[in-house]
């Protein structure tokens, strides 16, 4: 039993997408149903829609940056009620007895978190996300966005804000840490904002100039430009944390000279490259490489909830349906500012 | 003013051990002079007098790991008396100004830490190491040695007991951790000792069988021969911490793949190639690739007071100083067991 909803679809790897009709499941004891208000458009969606990590399923509906409106919720949920704003993220099903998944941290479900589109859920059937004007999800995976905030500005948050919170949380930034953020793009730009909010002192490391006014704007206190190479021996030595925001190889043996002592460089992007890193890069100042991947959800909640209270969205731009295949151009060449959100009202069955 | 010494010294780059007369500098007030008991032969130190590492300085007299008798001492020296035990480590000298001297991690001096052989002191002059009959270091730089150990086996406590006890410090070992030990030679077996020591459930992670008997009776708990490929799936996801003290590189993507979550794998050796990792193998169970150097002198004390009360000592072959070259080529292909240490009393200036 199922029933169906306007979406966008990419039919294969790479093609324009096309407005569509998909199929989404009957509500379960524990699902809600979310009217679609706005769906980001994360970078990761275009390396899927373009099958750049070589696991994608089509035809796909990307999008894991949600926020909606509850519509209908099943018999057993008490958590959310009609009428409720709530947001989605990267995944929609986990265990939830695992020990990842009893630490809150259900992206690393030792049975397989389940993503919100592009995988395969416990129950077979494809997962589709955000590009879309319904969605039905498990009550556990849906969490509540705080009154007053800007719906359209803060749906971002839900992969780009936990992606970048969980790190800085992780690594104890505060009053007193220097971060460092390397790239300034929809992730990075987010970064900024929250390690200024935790009241660190940032420093964005964008390729040239052109961002500075705005990364200025955002809460960072020194902004560099890396195309300026003598930048790698003048702030030799000077980061806590470097939060690498950047979906391609960087030069890693440059940026961990950086560091202080102690200090880890945290990679949230997935070049398809492997990074090279020199032994002695580490055992200097016994620095760090990282990976961190999103967050679970009771610190995307507490995400959710510190941004509200701080006053922090993501900078964006809003588009209609038809804007998506260009704005995925836009994302590849860096000139979206600086995270792209879909006004899902403007999505139909063509 | 000078003092001349009996050594042993490697004329250029590869070349055997020669027996020599150095000089060891006039004691400074806060210098102590120290009859070298006990010399621990390091792979580092053949890395040096091959030059592997590109900045060797010949003649050179290695020896990082030295316990001797205090024979005399400065005017300033309070800290050590004539017919103190005490032993040297990798360095002799740094500014104790800076933060990290302030913090006790002098091996991350900002002035740059003076390497006990091989390296140039504040005054211009090279240092000479421990393969020899006496050394003059500033006090700071001796620890003591408890009473009633094992003062040969001891010795290679200086460098691969402080090497591997800090890691295991800052990663929080003890009860209920899971730590793989990669590799058991100098490091490794060390390594091995004091997780067991700490409380942990101790994996060693060799090439082959060989040393099985000798790592359970070290105190792992579990021995696994990577040469049989199947043991990176059996063990996916099981250490909180990898201790890597292979000198060579490893297949790192392989290792951080027997990580637990939020799991490091911090690496001790220095192997001349870059390190290559995949993102994934990062931003999954949100792993990281750490080093670590030695440790600084508070925590070299500590650790040495640790592994008195916990009867640890490196487990060692003691030679004269006629079969230095000889334990070289032993150690560069694995044979040593665990450690080589030379009897100082056996150097003389021939």
């Amino acid at each position: 039993m199922t029933s169906t909803t306007a979406a966008l679809s990419v039919p294969a790897a790479g093609k324009s997408f096309e407005s569509v009709t998909i199929e989404r499941r009957d509500l379960r004891a524990n699902d809600v149903r979310i009217k679609i208000r706005f769906a980001g458009i994360c970078h990761s969606d275009i390396h899927q829609a373009r099958d750049e990590w070589g696991q994608a399923i089509f035809p796909m509906t990307p999008g894991h940056e949600i926020i909606g409106t509850v519509e209908e919720v099943g018999d057993d949920v008490t958590s959310h009620a009609v009428g409720d704003t709530v947001g989605v993220g990267c995944f929609v099903d986990s265990c939830l007895e695992c020990e990842p998944c009893r630490d809150g941290e259900e992206q690393f479900c030792e049975k397989g978190v389940v993503q919100t589109y592009s995988s395969e859920g416990y129950d077979g059937e494809v997962t589709h996300g955000g590009y879309s004007s319904e969605v039905v999800v498990r009550d556990h995976f849906a969490v509540k966005v705080p009154d007053g905030v800007d719906l359209a500005a803060t749906t971002p948050l839900l992969c780009a804000g936990i992606t970048t919170y969980a790190p800085l949380k992780r690594y104890d930034v505060g009053e007193g840490t220097k971060v460092g953020v390397i790239g300034m793009g929809g992730l990075g730009h987010v970064a900024v904002k929250i390690a200024a909010a935790l009241g660190a002192e940032v420093s964005v490391l964008s390729r040239t100039d052109a961002k500075k006014d705005d990364g200025l704007a955002f809460g960072a206190t020194h902004y560099y430009a890396t195309e300026d190479e003598s930048v790698f021996d003048d702030l030799a030595g000077t980061f806590d944390l470097l939060v690498n925001t950047v979906g391609a190889a960087v030069p890693l043996d440059d940026f961990l000279g950086l560091l202080n002592r102690g200090g880890t460089m945290v990679n949230l992007g997935a070049p398809s490259e492997n990074l090279e890193v020199g032994a002695f890069s580490l055992l200097t100042r016994r620095r760090a490489v990282a990976g961190s991947m999103v967050g679970g959800l009771p610190q995307t909640q507490e995400m959710l909830d510190f941004c509200a209270e701080h006053g922090i969205t993501a900078t964006i731009e809003l588009i209609d349906a038809s804007e998506v295949d260009q704005a995925y151009d836009r994302v590849v060449e860096g000139d979206a500012r600086y995270r792209v959100v879909i006004d899902a009202d403007t999505i139909s069955a063509s």
